[in-house]
């Protein structure tokens, strides 16, 4: 390798400077010129503003976390509103959660001392704890409630369909991931659907189910087989990551952007942290993809991606 | 809080030597004296003891991470077969991966150089890699073999029966989870089975399977509520740890004991991460539970309390 | 604890909108009511506003990590410009590079290859790499012309005095944190001094110098004991947190104000991950103090907390 | 790169299996065989034992993080005694947690729960905690008796030599490191000693005080640029790794056996968590060195190394 070639791809670190009268496209195009996670989050904000722009690429968006309990609800109902995801896989953790606050019930929040939120204490109060976050027990009651009164007309239908009549009985809100999934036909593909409080009160109230999820894991082969840019973004990792990975894996065409946004690393081997240049040797991303991992937590990084995805458009 | 009350349940911290002669057991019961991760990992040996010396206690395992790549198949084999794990859950990675070692197939390792490891030139050998591990992709082949001759008895049956089934068609050998677990009527479970190359495989050659997660979920339930004394060994996190955590929620028996092995962190607020205390408020965890939580890569902590159980077994 | 004490203290998470319109001080004000590190870097942005808004506070502020390199120069800088920082703590490479940058030289920053970046090449084209910036071996030798030729006036004075020297001789700039703690006379300690090629540069050059530690120490004690509210914020950990935080220790007023911005965690032992909460045991955070630890790389916090403090009080 | 290049440098990973009749040498075989951590870890004891029957090699070993309260005291002061460790730098912290030991003061754990160590009350009963692990108060008193009575020859002798004459003036025993060091001649750097509880002891009571931080940065880079082979094992990160780092870096002789055991990683940009490999653009590993980073708990790690390093010895 010549000299040169190292040195001419290099460029100035830039010591920006905020002005209080900036916007958030200015400080990620600052932020893009720095270094460590401040770059990567910059490039990733690039990297999904292309994949907006690119009439054929396909938003594959995998969303593990408790990113519901953490206020993160609407931010994540705007993405799709605005047509930034195309096909979603979570968890069925975050279903549960979309349900909760969609039929009005709400996870709590407050400044409480070490002593006031000891975790036998909660027991009795009947206050489950999400790190700093709290969900009443009579959340179940009343997603029990609801799940109780399904009239679900297959109990063999793919998850993803189940998803979809979800969505469809669920109130009218501005809110609700389920929702605007269902009134925007986005499908939502959910794996590791018996891993979850939804799927237990399904379970004890309509014993024969059988929702099928062999058809999903084909669909979303279809559905990457068929994509000629492939994109994706991951939210944490776990089986969302894993379940887009697997489905592009023996595509014809590999991911040609890809965005990662996790607290996770690699070192341990698992694959919520593996990196996206990992993927390369699997053929899951296209080794000339253009892609980014930004190690933070979602709840700081993904308000700012998309706070700048709307900005930038309606500055262009 | 009277002052005598806190200065009394501490003890000194030991400066304990090592000998050359010590043996697993010594040292165990030296780092219980110690503090941070290897007190931790001392009292979830401790633990594990007390939980395979109480009869009525059932052993729930759940294993995520890519363990059989690393070397991990036998030791975890061995805990099964030893009578230390009676319920099972894990990922259908693991148990892709278990095929294919049982299969005749292997993982590889090497020191390569960062330039021999480039991940273009690994797709281009069809090497996939996993940190510092390869898997060759005509793995694949062997395993897409196998499962296009299994003659599958029912297409709806649960995947626990479906996996105990494919226990029984594996070759006789001594390493193999899914064959000692069928061999010895140990359940296993994988909610998010259909995210996995295995499941893959299986989907493509068998169209009309629809393997019911929805009977095992409810399984589960029914063992867990069972159970006199749950105890509960975490190895990584992931669906596997909610998927038994979620089964004791709502039993009358939470978990007395409870081992976790994990490098994810609380702050987050993903569940893998998540405190065993945490799970106290939630019922999952018993107020007054023994518990451990070891921040340790379980390719280095798993295998020393395997050793450890069974030279103290013998010791005593 | 009676049940409703509690309740009483929670609130609910807010699923907050983003407009396009939004600036820093809405989002803040949204992430406030959420959880997880998006709630605390919200929290740390209102702690910081209050320290700066009470004239009592003496506002101690630790630096560990590259972020010089990383483009954050100016974002510090303008900190301190600002009046938002009363006494820096720092490390030896953080003055180096900031001597590099104000000398005129640069760091490099640039979308590599994993090839490209192979170490060995790097070293042979002397091109050192601090993850993905690259500082050039040229920098050291403008730093040795530069440190060659000061004519340090006494050999035995205390650190700190040395590097307000080393502001006044810097060249007028509007980034150089030596300069602008030289203009403003911002004491900056540097307890770990000779662990820093600008160091080794200086004891080249200057064999007989003996800057005295000593005096800062007790100096820094004497700024803490003197404190009426003492407001700490810590980047990154390491020795400007231990010095920080060891010289409030036994002062009558304990830190009142305390934010901590680090990657690092509690579980190893470590000062570095070491809590704010666990800082009250030792009598360096007080009991009733406010504070907020954000595990979130610096490079995206520190300008978020900067652009909020600057918007914030324009809005006021 | 030709295809059987790569293929032929890998090997199949082994399932090793464990017995319970297996010593530590033989479980550490069996690790180099298998992925992640368990081999890191490996590879470091089979380097660790290169550095020994190297007879050109000097050891350089950077210690930080809360080892000594931690009970890993002996350890490493064994490590000393047997003659795996010529250069010792450290942290002040340690120095100080060394002394109280040694003085006959002791660290305290135990099985607290949440509610007990609350560290409001903790500080009321005046104990310091360090994660698990509580200091009482009382330890400074006889730290500061102890150092009052000090008659320093010189105020300003290197740090290096003022902690030989520490180490001379304390009591004999079996497992101080200052002491060990002190009579096996072994030098000890701290070059941010003023960051530690026992300097504040020391400024408090030998006000002019000036101990020379310069000549033993002087004095490090000499050692280091006489030196045939040297190697390299850091525990934490931190000052020590910097400080030995940076003696390297413009020697004719860099690193050759480098072993770094942390949990830091290098994506914030820090130095602690920078991998060996980024090392090597600096020239402060060589580029042929054998290298290991374990990414794990030292007071796992590192009772395991020394274990591995004490039988192999007698094996062969």
């Amino acid at each position: 390798m010549p000299n040169e070639d190292i040195k001419e791809k290099m460029r100035k670190v830039r010591q920006f400077r905020i002005d209080e009268k900036d916007d958030i496209v200015d400080l990620i195009l600052s932020l893009k010129e720095t270094g460590f996670n401040a770059k990567r989050l910059a490039v990733a904000c690039e990297i999904y503003k292309k994949m907006i722009q690119d009439k054929n690429c396909v938003k594959f968006f995998g969303l593990a976390g408790a990113l519901v309990p953490a206020g993160m609800q609407k931010v994540i109902h705007d993405f799709i509103e605005e047509g930034f995801i195309d096909v979603l896989v979570t968890t069925g953790a975050s279903l549960t959660h979309d349900i909760a606050e969609t039929l009005g019930y709400h996870h709590l929040q407050g400044e409480l001392s070490a002593k006031e939120i000891d975790d036998s204490e909660l027991h009795n109060q009947e206050l489950n704890r999400i790190y700093d976050v709290f969900l009443p027990n009579k959340v179940y009651e009343g997603i029990e409630d609801f799940v109780s009164k399904l009239e679900i007309p297959d109990g063999n239908m793919p998850v993803s369909s189940f998803l979809k009549f979800l969505g469809d009985n669920l109130p009218k809100n501005d809110k609700s991931i389920l929702k605007i999934c269902a009134e925007k036909n986005i499908p939502i593909f959910c794996p590791a659907f018996t891993d979850s409080g939804l799927a237990l009160q399904l379970g004890f109230h309509h014993q024969n189910l059988n929702l099928n999820h062999f058809k999903d894991m084909l669909k979303m082969v279809d559905l990457a087989w068929d994509t000629k840019h492939a994109g994706i973004c991951i939210v944490g990792g776990g089986v969302p990551k894993n379940f887009i990975m697997q489905s592009l894996q023996f595509c014809p065409n590999s991911a040609q952007y890809a965005i990662q946004i996790t607290m996770d690393r690699p070192e341990q081997g698992g694959l919520s942290g593996a990196t996206l240049h990992e993927a390369i040797s699997w053929g899951k991303v296209n080794e000339k993809a253009k892609f980014s991992t930004v190690i933070a937590d979602a709840t700081i990084a993904l308000p700012l991606i998309f706070w700048y995805l709307l900005r930038s458009r309606s500055k262009n």
